[in-house]
């Protein structure tokens, strides 16, 4: 009897967990590493971090999605070092080192946020990629209302009920929407010394509109929405500096600007896995200015069929950082992986299937393209509603979902509101301000 | 026109909550200063550790339950200072001070986990006391599991599948059933290396018996039942030290023994908040060694009439730590002060009325004691259903909540099991061992 083919998959998001469901039927051992012991719901982090859901509804337990299948174990681990040519991977917990043997390899370790060169901005304008990082954001955007409330000059408030969204993709158009829709709607009458309803929210985006990847009537007709709601979209605006005073933004025609604002967002960019440069590096493979894999175009590595890099990780004909990539790629490699086991003929080349894509604006409101079908309003909404339901995890986390989203959509409230004594820490308090307090 | 008298309430527990809707007719302005932005409904912290509850279910935000009653502002700030002659109250958020003055000032800032002089315990033993603490546990037990998944050797996977909880009162019992539930039920087919159901679950107690308030007959048919479960209760042991390499218990008869864990949950005493020792300094008050205030009949403080103190912080007549004391004290406290300010003959002497006290031990099982009556198994837990059910805060948090529940008893998931990497780090990483290593 011969040992099994080992595949060894990174990541647990949408690439590396469908990539060991697909391998379901493979005559395979599949060892799942990740860093996080849950599979995260992406497109949702926006609605945790606004008090609509909670981590649960949108990040279940990897192996407990798992549990069912056989041939698959799930290992926590930070994969810290890749050997292409010893065949394995390395893998830790504080000091707790694992290294495990490959035949194949699925690298799905996705993407973090990206500051072009500047991630001096990070502690004031974090990202939206994590768990961690929605439930730090909802910290700092409930925080940023009570540190108001907490003012003695309606001076001093109005920084804290600023808020800056860094970049007008659909995580920033749908952050900048949910906090309005907060501001308006549910914390309406939770104040007594500032009103809500005064908060301003400010779009910035270095290109020529919100949501360009869906055409410029898409883009046109949401940015109006936008404006209609209250938000302030500025266009063609490149963030020079952040820091605890607020946002720098320097204009395409020259101009300079600085915000007073003490939240910032920041949903501008993206930097792969590191893990990528270790690949690169091995392989000889380019990688983009993002830090993604210039992967062949049946997703492996330049001479390692072994190899394969998806989701996030790669930069392929222009692919964008979506769910349906990541998937897709997963599916590939997996049936690729299963031909080369069964010694059947293999899959050549990847392509991708764009099932369309789709961003909320508002409640009842959303944008969404599906081929040459470009829907807007209700409509675009129930599709968003209706595919979301779909995707999340396990029947009872789609229960609890509608149940929050009809509580957070036809009601007003959230019920998700609550953060921790740590989150704040980071996201009220000031490190510098008090060094320079304690320093007399 | 005179000025309104001015309420400055501290702490948004059971005690501090309650007073601010007892004084909605009150002709006063009440400012209810916390250090947290939700009311953290206590007795089901240990369902948020074990992945049955979200930490919004049970902390919703105080300023959305007191939303409606226009007298009450709410401010987030730690207390760091009562001055009893000038009648202040001086609160902070990181570098911002805020100084509220009050006519009357109930202090309700409850109390956290005691170790009893041995402080040094508690980055190895947390307690349960607020959310942080149970995302904190929740990160632990989950992750223990996780830790014991990747060992090596078997014998490397023991300590992280023993779990120790420490004092075998309510929430002590509580937390360790759970823990069996999980490991037999919820986690039976999650893992591949190891067993759960092999975990060790066990309860040590330095009195004669579990759950020992609820008097002798109950404690002991409590202690059966967790010993059928399968939890090694160990009666009459103190926690002698606790470090990254276990307990060491020593028992009454001299023995001693050390237990090789790495998950340590405290449950064992309780700590008053460090206000006390300034209400005492101030006012010659005596403080017990739990440092709770001796209040006076009425739970004002001595001179002081203006200053009542209530819930956990105080040590009267023997009273117990339970919600049921501080919400009847800021019932008390709140009809004092409205009798003050109208003018009317005020109530002389708090009288505790006991409505009976409950311990789930497993799902279907509890233990209840209302008067005289004891209830014991199926019977006392409907009732612990039933009275929990009746004082969560809202009507969206019992909804959900019994939605969990039925998931969790019924079936067997539990559906909010996610924990954070900045949990993970402190839980599942071990600083010395990083330092030692680092060191060389």
């Amino acid at each position: 009897m011969t040992a099994k083919h080992r595949v060894v998959i990174i990541g647990s998001g949408f690439g590396g967990l469908f990539a060991a469901k697909r391998l379901k039927r493979a005559d395979a051992e599949v060892t799942l590493i990740s860093r996080v012991s849950h599979h995260t719901f992406q497109p949702l982090l926006y609605q945790v971090a606004t008090g609509i859901l909670s981590q649960g509804e949108i990040a279940p337990a990897t192996r407990e999605i798992l549990k069912r299948q056989d041939n698959v174990e799930v290992l926590l681990g930070d994969v810290t070092t890749i050997d292409l040519s010893a065949r394995t991977v390395t893998s830790s917990v504080g000091v707790l080192q694992t290294i495990t043997e490959y035949d194949s390899l699925i690298v799905a370790a996705g993407a973090t946020t990206g500051y072009f060169g500047n991630d001096e901005f990070e502690p004031f304008a974090p990202g939206l990629k994590s768990i961690d990082d929605a439930l730090e954001l909802r910290a700092r955007v409930f925080g940023a209302f009570e540190m108001a409330e907490l003012q003695q000059e309606a001076a001093d408030a109005e920084p804290w009920m600023t808020f800056v969204v860094v970049g007008a993709g659909p995580t920033g158009v749908e952050l900048a929407g949910q906090i309005v829709e907060l501001s308006h709607r549910t914390l309406k009458r939770d104040f007594r010394r500032i009103d809500p309803r005064d908060a301003r929210v400010i779009l910035v985006e270095g290109g020529d509109g919100v949501l360009s990847s869906f055409g410029p009537k898409q883009s046109r007709r949401a940015g109006e929405q936008l404006e209609r709601m209250g938000i302030d979209v500025r266009l063609q605006g490149m963030v020079e500096d952040v820091d605890e005073s607020g946002v720098t933004v320097k204009y395409r025609d020259g101009s300079t600007q600085h915000i007073a604002t003490r939240c910032v967002l920041w949903a501008a960019g993206v930097a792969a896995s590191p893990l990528g440069r270790q690949l690169a590096e091995q392989s000889g493979a380019g990688l983009d200015r993002a830090g993604r894999v210039q992967v062949r175009s049946d997703l492996t590595l330049p001479g390692h069929d072994e190899v394969f890099v998806i989701g996030d990780m790669i930069a392929l004909d222009d692919l964008p950082g979506v769910a349906q990539v990541a998937m897709q790629g997963a599916k590939f490699s997996a049936k690729k992986i299963r031909a080369r086991i069964d010694g059947k003929p293999e899959p050549t080349q990847f392509s991708y299937f764009d099932k369309g894509s789709m961003a909320t604006i508002s409640r009842f409101r959303a944008v969404a393209n599906v081929g040459s079908l470009e829907l807007r309003g209700f409509l675009a909404w129930v599709a968003w509603l209706f595919i979301h339901i779909l995707y999340l995890v396990g029947f009872r986390a789609k229960l609890s979902t509608l149940g929050h989203w009809a509580v957070a959509f036809i009601g007003r409230a959230r019920s998700e509101r609550t953060f921790t004594l740590e989150q704040a820490r980071g996201a009220l308090t000031d490190e510098r301000e008090r060094r320079d307090l304690e320093a007399g």
